[in-house]
């Protein structure tokens, strides 16, 4: 069992032994993520971004970013696992996508329209 | 190495060949983030809950929830990997306190205020 | 003085008697825009979409709505007022295009893979 | 008739001319005013705060820029109207909140925790 694995599988226990299963839907989970993205944003929304780059060495706030990001991470392995989707997967599977569409001579440097990463 | 670790240090390869680091700031990243978010909501806002639990059913609605699922993990593993922040013991560092906090007894079959994973 | 006018000149008051100006570029408008977007699908995540037609019809629910949805409404007015854009004409505008794109008879009745107001 | 109000009404009548009235249930619509604004919040993700104020003054970014706000607007106006919520009296009632929690003196040049607006 990898560790996303396990960790889909204590939250459907979590879930499970709640009786919150019938909540959780694929439409209900995409909510609860991009809510709980609207929080993480929240965070970071008045910083420059040096400051962001700096923003793990004050306690409090790298306490709130591992706590926001560790909920977005919950309700995305959630959706994935509601879903039957291996996250891994699905990313490595996209990557090589990306890394055929940017390509690295034509792309260096350049962030201008393209989103960087997929 | 776990899964999540080699994930990461792709998406580092990947953006270092491209030599694009400097745009990945976390506060950056928290907004690729967000936007990927919300190209993955807009799959499922004019389902009905129960049209969204058979979207999988439908290889092109799969194959663009997966796409789209996989871009929200690769800049959720970004920003955790330039945080420094490990996802899935964040993640259950965050289930511990909520397994606390919403006592299976008080909260069975109920999803009113509490927001049911954290 | 249209009322947007009147809302953009008292929240630039606002802004410039606490000197926030200068933390109010697009950039950071746009994440905090978003936080408030998450905060608004936060109250509606676990609802059904009937529960959710229903939901002024209790006090409490209706009063946060409100308050979310003005929260929405202020940083959108104020994104717009830095960037020298008309919200309301440049909605006009928006639904033009909609009425030429979504032609009333070929879409009636379906909303499959099209955004039904752009 | 407010400004606000007509374009409400437009909002309206396209909807029920392409009887998608059913689709915009407040929890749908909330769904696609976050994809909406994830659009808008891709535009500026790569910009510095910098290049974010000067975005405007490029043609074809002030047009995309132009095009995603009006599209934010028109699901927010719609959330409202269905819900039955006055965007501007909604968004003068917070400013109200808002002037007495954040005080001129104490908050003037400060953006540390407090969100500006709200």
């Amino acid at each position: 069992m990898t560790e996303i694995e396990e960790l889909a599988a204590r939250i459907r226990r979590f879930t499970e032994a709640r009786d919150w299963t019938r909540f959780h839907t694929p439409k209900n989970l995409a909510m609860a993520l991009a809510g709980e993205t609207g929080e993480l944003i929240a965070e970071l929304q008045w910083l420059t971004p040096e400051e962001s780059t700096r923003t793990m060495t004050d306690p409090d706030a790298a306490a709130r970013l591992r706590s926001e990001i560790a909920d977005v991470m919950i309700y995305l392995t959630r959706l994935a696992d509601v879903l039957g989707i291996d996250l891994v997967q699905a990313s490595h599977a996209k990557l090589d996508e990306s890394e055929k569409r940017y390509d690295v001579t034509a792309y260096r440097g350049s962030a201008r329209k393209a989103p960087p990463l997929s």
